[in-house]
Formats: C-alpha cells, structure tokens, sequence
C-alpha cells in the first residue's frame, strides 16, 4: 500500500526547519578576497572621517576674514607663501593676506579657514614672489571637508551579517582592514538519486535524461554563499546508498539529495533516513512544486531532500536551504527579498495548493510587473534560465489575472529579509490594478 | 596658469569609450565553475525535452480506451504486467485492460497513452497477480509529459552572452555541456596616485588617509565580471611613475589609475598620457562627482584616470569602465539596467551639472523608490556602503523634491541594458507623483 502523508503548510514547514539553522565560525581573509562574502563582526570606525580639516579641491588656502571687502571692482591681492601636496602639512605661519596654495585631498593650515578654488583667482609673479588676486568675498568653511564631517570616531557603519559589496570593501579600506572577519561558508553536500540519471559526457539513451539537478543546485549553493561539494550519485542499491549518505554527512553541514523522497519503489530516502536515526520534519508540503520536499535532522545537521523534478528542487532549495545557509552565514536577513508586483500577466488555472511560479520581474514607469516565464510544469527546465523571481499564488479556487497584486521573492537579491518578513505577505486583498498603473 | 579644460557631455564621454571596447577571446570551463561567467556561445537543444513520453508521478501507465466505461459505480480492473523504473525502458506489448505500474521520470510504454497516479487506484492482488481497480474515466494524454513538450531540439534557449545563473547551469547540464564555452575575464590593471595614500596596515598620520579606492575599484571590477590586479601605488617621482604605467599596461587589458588626473602640481598622469603618446579621449565631464574623469587609448587599450575622490572613483568606474569590462566579456547587454523610480527624498540644491548620487532602491507597494544614501559630498565614503542604484540627477536650475521621477542606475543587476537604452532617459517629464502612488 502508499503511503499516506499529509501536507502541511509552506510557513509551518520554514519554521520547522529554521529552528535547527545555526550560525556558523568565522575567519579571516585579505581585504581583496573579501567581496561577496559575509561580514561576521561590525565595523565601527576607528578614526574620523576626514581625519582632519581637508581641501576638497587644487586651490588656496587662506584666512576667509581678509575677504571681507573684496568684490569684481575691488580684487583684493594674497601673497602665496607655500605650497602642500596632498598627505604633506605646512607647518609654518599663514598671516594676514596670505595665501598657501593646496592641493586636493591636503591638510588645511591650522591659520585659515577657506579654501577658493583656481579656476576663480589670477595668479601673478613679481619681484620672485607669488601672488594670487581675488574679486569675491569668501566665508568661513568655504571648500573645506571638516575632521569627522563623513564619519565620526565611533560610528558603527557597518553592521555584522552584512554582504560585502565595494561600498563596504571601501569602507574597510579606509578603517584599515588588511585582513576582513567573515563567516566561513558553510560546505553543502550534494548527492543525486535517479538511475534515469546520465553523467554529463553519456550520450542519451531510451528511457534517461541528463543529470540537470546536481549542478543546478551546485550553483544555487554559491549564490547563497554555501561551498557546493558534489559526491555524485546514488548507487540503485539501498545499503550503499545509506554508506553513501552516512559518508557524506561527515563531511559537510548540510546535506542535499535530490530525487528518491516521493512514495515510488526506488525512493530510498525514507529508508535512509529511518536507518540513520534522523528526525524527519516533514515530508510534504501544501505547495506546487516541490510538494514532496522532505526535511530530515540528525545531530544538529540537516538533510534536504529535495525533488528529483528540475523545478521542484529548485524551488524547494530556494524556500527552505538559503535561508538555512544564510544563517550559517551570519547575514541579518537570512531570507530572500519578498516584494509586491504586478502580475504581467493571467494565471487562469486555479490550484488547491500556495504556487510557486517561476517569473520574470521588470519594472514599468517605476512599477514592478512579474510575468511566468515559460511552461507552468514542475518538469520545465527552459523557463528557469530566464527566472529572476518566484511568484507566489497562495492556494484557492480562483485564478489570477493580469493587474492583480502578487507577491514575488527576488532571486538575485543580496539584502534578503528576516523570517517574519518573508512569511507574511506583502498582499493584503488581491485588487486589481492597471499594469502600468 | 592652471589648464583650462572644456567639458564634455556624459553621453558623448560614454560614446568616445565605448568606440575602443572590445570583445575578448573565449575557452571553456567544468560546468562546476561556470556560474556567474558569461555565455561566450548561443545554446541550443541537441536534443528534445523530454526526450521521450515520460511519466511525471508515480502510477500506472495504461490504454485510456480501456476506461470508457469507468466510473465510481462501475470500477474497472487492470492487471499489472510490468514495471518500469526511472531510466529504464519496457519491452513488452501492453494489451486491452493491462496496466504497467510507472516510476516518476521513466518512458510511457509504447502501446499506453495515459498515466494514472498511485492515489486514484486501488491496488490488488489475486491468485498470484497483480491487478488495480479504477473508479474514473482517463483522458488520451493524461498525466504524461510528451516528447519535446518542454524543449524541441535545435531551439536557441540561451544566447551567447548571458550572465550564467543557476537556472542556466541547469539548462547546461540538461545539454550535456560538461564543459562551458565562455568569455575570459578581462585583466584590469589598478594603481594608485597619491602621496597622501597610507598603506592599510600603516598607522594613520596627519595629513594622510588611507588607499580606500584601490580596494574599492579591486572589487567593483569582480562586480563586473573582470580580473583585478593590483600594481600598488604610484612613485611621487614622473619618470618612475611613467615606468610604472608603461609596465602594467604590457600586462592587462584595461588599466584604471585613481587619483592625478586634476590641474594639480602632483597630477601626474596627463604628463604620463603625453610620454605615452596616448589619444587622451577626454579629460573633462560636465558631471558631479567625477568631472576630472579621463580617458585614454593606446594601440587599442583603454587608459581610465578615475579621480581620487572614493564617489567620484566609484561613479567614474560603474558609468564608463564597466560597460567596457561587460563587452569584453560578450555581454549582451553590457550596460547596468537603468529603470524610472520615484524620488525618495527632497534634493532641494541645483546644480549645473548632471549628478549621479549614490541612493538605496527599495520596493513600496509595488512601485521602485530611490532614496539618495549619507551625506552627497564626493568625498563620502560611508554613504557608498548602502547603495545599490546611482540616482541620475540631470543638470539644470531647479532642485528636485520627494515624488519626482527620476532615473536610477542599477548596480547590482546583472541583465543589463543597451548602451541606447542606457544614454536614453527614461523619464519624459519632471512630473510628480505620489510617493506610494
């Protein structure tokens, strides 16, 4: 006889399996290694920004009071008395109408307090000395970037968890992170199940198709930052398989299979996971695709049984492990980015079941559309090369059209959201509205 | 006398790189490293998805004729003859009211037409033999994905040029591309001018900051797609500076300096650009920040003399040197993606000039609001950290305030855009809109 499972709901079946995500170690690697990976302590600077009074142009520096009476009818004269290069200081005496001449990014004078540009001075020579005349009047702070103006000694800038993209690579630089704490990544084991499998190199044969899944998932691990490591896949005899399994969980913080989680004679995932002890979470969920998503924990560590369908596994990945190895990662928003879009277009077959439709999200006249991209079948791999959001259609007995609000989860997103976020729904009524309304 | 230069428009800055960028060469990767590299051929189907009948769920593949008469007060009653799974074919004739029980994923037999799922029927089992019983009528079809249903052979599903995402990967694999054919990352050069510049592990100093941009520009061009190498920073001597220019120019493809590209004493590198004998494509745009941007080619290669200043830096890179990485590497759309959004704050100071401010995109039901980041002054750093659009604000008399269209440049897109699309804005008029419109 099957197997009867009861489904349980997309969220109940996230929290389930969040409470066993856990944050991983850190370490540290050189500033130029750092993009892309995960800060795992906050970065506060450590001195202010600028560290002292600079001039944010080439011009002169001079005393803004000598200004008071200059105008295009009363060009007034300054004596140039010295001259600072960028990271040198003057350290002489700048007194009454006289000018030190400056260049971008230097240290203004203790003495003065402007700085006017060259474009708006003459400059003259007579008798061996330097002289620049002035036509305006000048106030005080003029074209100067003041001690701390950016950045005070002390500010918490960045905070920890976040992803390193330039701005922040920047902002390390500058507070001076030689070498950059981050999370380490944690490795995500990889096993596929199928004997319809062919290896890449195979040419087809009746009855198989090429593994898709297992490199799939492979770059779905690097895009949430996880270390993918491939085992291969699953010999067609149980006991090996349970060796295979039991190997492979040594090895990694996470463990995926794709393929054997459903009822059918040769889905030896269950078995395993009875063999190995494991605390199975669930082993359906009310969603298409993905339905027979089964989550097992043993030890702390979990095992993502994902479907062997192309879209289904790539779904259930996406739900139930990235927020997993963003955690592991320390990122703060652990989830993917859920918005509300304009659906491009109509959904006209209801389903029982929340959808999980693989979609396109432009933007219209500062709107977002998200249109399906491709087929709506779990076995569609086609429509997942253009997919940069999952739509989401809640369960219910009525379809959806074009104009209708939807929720979508952004793919590509780096600065994700927490987990509250991302199970309530942004929809609050599915009113309709103009597409590029 | 201080050099007058003559600004030049953005879009005729854009226009005069983007005559010197280039294609660069291809070679082929293990599947396994091929995410987030660019497609250096089209991909096409060698074959049909599925490649034949397949069952899409486990159950029982039989005639549909066979069930005319079914119903739940007239069960009918298959016999099972055979058994089939995923990956293997079966070989025998299926006659009138015989069934085959069918794993997910294995070929329909050749004499059925119609898969039912394990759910609907009842199993039994007589004298030996295997039979179920059916309460329903099957359609010709049902419950079978047919051969080329999702892909036909020799369709284009990818082209050459696409940003490889997993979705993609999976598109790879299905074809059998153990290895990938895809574009080789362009060397780009970095040094750095300045002596104000300390050394990340050099304790700070009057007058002095730390080499932030170097960093910063090491990563922005992992961002797009090339392979930094940093040379270090440049010599306050010309005639070792101009060697040292000479040098890494013999070893990348692009080289980007920042810094010394001003009017000032120590700008070394329009000296540098003479010696050279280089065709200095501009040396002036009418732009906020980064106006003292530069540009020069030599036999081919492009020269980009970012200024000093982190914003300036950062805007030069993203507007000019990216879409240059982008089609070496045989992006289609080698331009970063710019859409219309809905001006977050008020920016109540006119100027002149074009600006490109650093702002955050967010999503407010349903509609794009950019939001300009810290404080916008070029010499800014932190507000970098928080960015990921660059809110294009264009030249002219008036501010802009909160509720304005705007268009923003998006920096962490990886679909792109067209140069024409890019030099294009996409907002006709200043008009206004409510913020959550």
């Amino acid at each position: 006889m099957v197997e009867r499972r009861k489904p349980i709901k997309v969220n109940e079946a996230i929290t389930k399996v969040m409470e066993f995500a856990k944050p991983g170690n850190c370490y540290q690697v050189p500033i130029e290694d750092s993009y892309g990976h995960f800060l795992s302590e906050d970065l506060i600077a450590d001195h202010h920004v600028p560290p002292f009074d600079r001039s944010p142009y080439d011009g002169f520096a001079i005393r803004s009071e000598d200004t008071i009476t200059a105008s295009s009818s009363n060009p007034i004269r300054f004596e140039v008395v010295g001259e600072i290069g960028a990271g040198s200081v003057f350290e002489g005496i700048v007194n009454h109408m006289q000018a030190v001449r400056i260049m971008t990014g230097a240290q203004v004078p203790k003495d003065c307090d402007a700085v006017v540009m060259f474009e708006v001075v003459q400059e003259e020579s007579m008798e061996g000395k330097s002289y620049i005349q002035l036509k305006r009047k000048v106030h005080k702070g003029d074209n100067i970037s003041f001690t701390g103006e950016d950045t005070e000694k002390g500010t918490p800038l960045v905070p920890k968890g976040t992803y390193i993209n330039p701005g922040v690579v920047a902002l390390l630089a500058t507070f001076g992170y030689k070498y950059v704490p981050v999370s380490i990544k944690p490795k995500v084991g990889i096993i596929a199940t199928g004997s319809e499998l062919l290896g890449l190199d195979e040419p087809m044969q009746p009855g198989k198709i090429r593994n898709s899944n297992a490199y799939m998932i492979h770059s779905q691990i690097k895009r949430a930052g996880g270390e993918p490591i491939y085992f291969g896949q699953f010999s067609d005899e149980l006991e090996t398989c349970y060796n295979q399994v039991n190997d492979a969980l040594e090895k990694v913080d996470i463990l995926i299979t794709t393929g054997g989680v459903s009822v059918g004679d040769y889905d030896y995932l269950p078995a395993i996971y009875e063999k190995l002890g494991a605390n199975v979470l669930f082993n359906k969920i009310g969603m298409r695709p993905g339905s027979v998503t089964t989550v097992a924990e043993l030890d702390g560590k979990l095992l993502f049984g994902l479907s062997g369908n192309p879209s289904a596994c790539y779904v259930g990945f996406e739900l139930f492990t990235r927020p997993v190895i963003r955690t592991y990662l320390h990122a703060n928003n652990p989830f993917s980015k859920k918005e509300t879009a304009i659906l491009g277009s109509d959904f006209p077959k209801p389903n029982p079941f929340d959808r999980f439709v693989r979609g396109h999200l432009s933007f219209h006249d500062g709107q977002l559309i998200a249109t399906p991209v491709g087929l709506d079948k779990s076995n569609v791999v086609s429509s997942l090369a253009g997919a940069n959001v999952l739509i989401v259609l809640p369960g219910g007995t009525r379809g959806y059209k074009e104009g209708m609000e939807v929720s979508v989860i952004l793919l590509e997103d780096q600065e994700g959201t927490t987990m509250e976020k991302f199970m309530t729904t942004d929809v609050n009524s599915r009113r309709s509205r103009r597409k590029h309304g």
